[in-house]
């Protein structure tokens, strides 16, 4: 009989994990791997609570590893259910994380129980990554981690992220990559003057505009295979100028640019730099990239992915690219790695929640998953 | 011998008459003035001082009104000489108002004072119109002393301003007209959504750059016989959101135009507006205009004064139609207007002042002004 995720699930949900605060959550993984082998090792870095949990085998098989996090958003305000008691009414698990993701670990674990029950956890290696700060700013989480797994020589062969990614129904979405995020914010400097001797003064609010028009005039791309097509928004611009008199003195704005492959951060700081030089060579600017786009193409790691999911769901496990980011981003530079989880709907929201169901359900999911990787 | 027109200004300097405050500078006009022959009405309007001063003489001379403003800018700190103290050291005289236009009008006053003494102010009609409320707002001012002017069938046949016009050296500049001010500001509409999905955004920064592009990328006319270039300047662009994943809701700009007579306020609203219907439909504008452009054309009146600024300085008597506005925007629906005053070069700072020979001089000019238009 499959081992039930939602104990699991609820032990987990009744820690008030808030980024970066663990509350005991990475003790519930530990509680509940060892007895199955997992070798678990607490990696602390800054004031971040992280796990790296690895089971051998004897043979040569492939290393998979599943990815996830124990943190959770703030609940907010105004919930049906409290936000960490994990009640189940009606057959629907209330609480933070129930979807992003203490469900979705919980289910691995419940699926790795049961690997580990019927043999087929000896065909190669499984091991967790589990962060506590993935909704945070994520510098002492899954990266760090990663670094830690390179210099000890355990890299996966290939590594699934438990994000809620399906949109109406289990199975649905697979995400195989994420657009960047790049962001952008300059001060374009003129000399300020009175608006009737305009001669002079040099207006930097129009050499924003100029700016700002090339900028947006054009789409970035017409997007690729598997992404839509960048797209930059311009999110301020402020001058701030009470007097209807005066030309001011500088003018600033900023922007994000989500981006597919087509661009990195290194080609957009140059675009951008080339146009500031050319309509307001007087300026400062700052960029920032909080992940380069990426794209596991598919191979062998996603046709097994779409293989688990239509024989586990029937659902044909569209590919996709789409949404904000995740650690996936990351991990994309150590083995192929993609995404797949629970139906995201209440993600972030109040009374997030799950069928205990469908928490079932993505458990034998992953189970299948798993028999698909290592098999 | 010639009227000094040093205690007159002196006596005006006095007054601490920052707009609309009087402090007694109607009055001390009424006693220059009555002793001469000038009828004198006060004209109060809300709390403004006006003066209207008029001399008719028995025949059908020409009617020249001289147009001034009593009130002054507030002095400011930092003032070597105190601003309502109108000493004289070095033969220069010191005060708030020496140049902007106290000094202006004492020197009318002692013009007048001798074409009547030498008969020449037999020859046609002289006034004053004289408003406290040059500097502010303008709307108790000249404006409404033209309306009760024309009520009275009193009005002249050409007006003279008496702002401080002379660039360099007294008499080297005549105005003729000045460029007109317009003002528009807009809230554009859009949709505000998350950065990751800009599909269900729709970005007003990006519609406002477009707007200001369009409104910019070209100059609005390359300027006429008399007038330089239209220009407009955009002098703020606001949105205030502080967080670069979202899209903001609006955008709001600001800007002015100072424009010459190929463009009046109507025609300037119905280009922003054609512009704003097909680059942001949803916006909130509005328009204002505080004085169209307006020319005198050259003809008897500028040559009786460009012969007065030869003969009694020697300068060129050059016209022009630069910088800001003044009350003549006003006057030149009733009949032809110009300019022609002291040099301007340390109005509205601190430590205002002219030489006290240069004082004299613009009397004399002013005479001959007189003694061309009525002679
Ligand atoms: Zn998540
Ligand atoms: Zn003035």
């Amino acid at each position: 009989m499959a081992t039930d995720p939602l104990p699991i699930a609820q032990d987990l949900i009744r820690c008030a994990s808030v980024t970066p605060a663990d509350e005991g959550a990475i003790a519930v993984l530990e509680r509940a791997l060892e007895p199955l082998g997992f070798q678990c090792t607490r990696l602390r870095f800054g004031e971040v609570e992280n796990l790296f949990a690895i089971r051998r085998s004897g043979g040569n098989g492939p290393h998979l590893c599943f990815a996830g996090h124990t943190d959770v958003v703030p609940p907010g305000e105004g919930w049906t259910h409290p936000p960490f008691a994990a009640e189940v009414e009606d057959g629907t698990l209330y609480g933070r994380g129930a979807v992003d993701m203490k469900g979705g670990v919980a289910a691995f674990v419940a699926a790795a129980a049961d690997v580990v029950a019927d043999g087929t956890a000896e065909k190669g290696t499984l091991s967790f990554l589990i962060t506590g700060d993935e909704e945070g700013v994520a510098v002492d989480g899954t990266t760090r981690v990663l670094d830690w797994m390179a210099e000890n020589h355990l890299v996966p062969d290939m590594c699934l992220v438990g994000e809620p990614t399906s949109k109406e129904r289990l199975g649905d979405t697979i995400k195989i990559g994420r657009r960047g995020s790049f962001s952008a914010e300059f001060t374009i400097h003129g000399i300020q003057g009175h608006v009737a001797y305009p001669e002079r003064a040099d207006n930097p609010v129009h050499r924003l505009a100029r700016v700002l028009y090339r900028l947006t005039e054009k789409p970035l791309d017409s997007g690729t295979e598997w992404f839509q097509a960048s797209t930059l928004q311009v999110t301020t611009v402020d001058v701030g100028n009470p007097t209807n008199n005066i030309v001011p003195a500088k003018a600033f704005a900023r922007l994000n640019i989500r981006f597919n492959p087509t661009h990195t951060a290194v080609s957009l700081e140059a675009w951008i730099r080339g146009i500031l030089a050319e309509e307001a060579p007087r300026h400062d600017a700052s960029f920032s990239c909080s992940g380069e786009a990426f794209l596991t193409e598919p191979g062998p790691f996603v046709d097994a992915l779409r293989r688990a999911v239509q024989a586990s769901t029937g659902e044909e496990g569209k590919l996709d690219t789409g949404g904000g980011t995740s650690d996936a981003r990351f991990i994309t530079r150590l083995c192929p790695v993609a995404e797949l989880g629970a139906v995201g709907t209440t993600m972030h929201k109040v009374d997030e929640r799950t069928p205990v169901e469908e928490l079932r359900r993505l458990s034998s999911l992953y189970g299948a998953v798993i028999r698909e990787c290592l098999g």
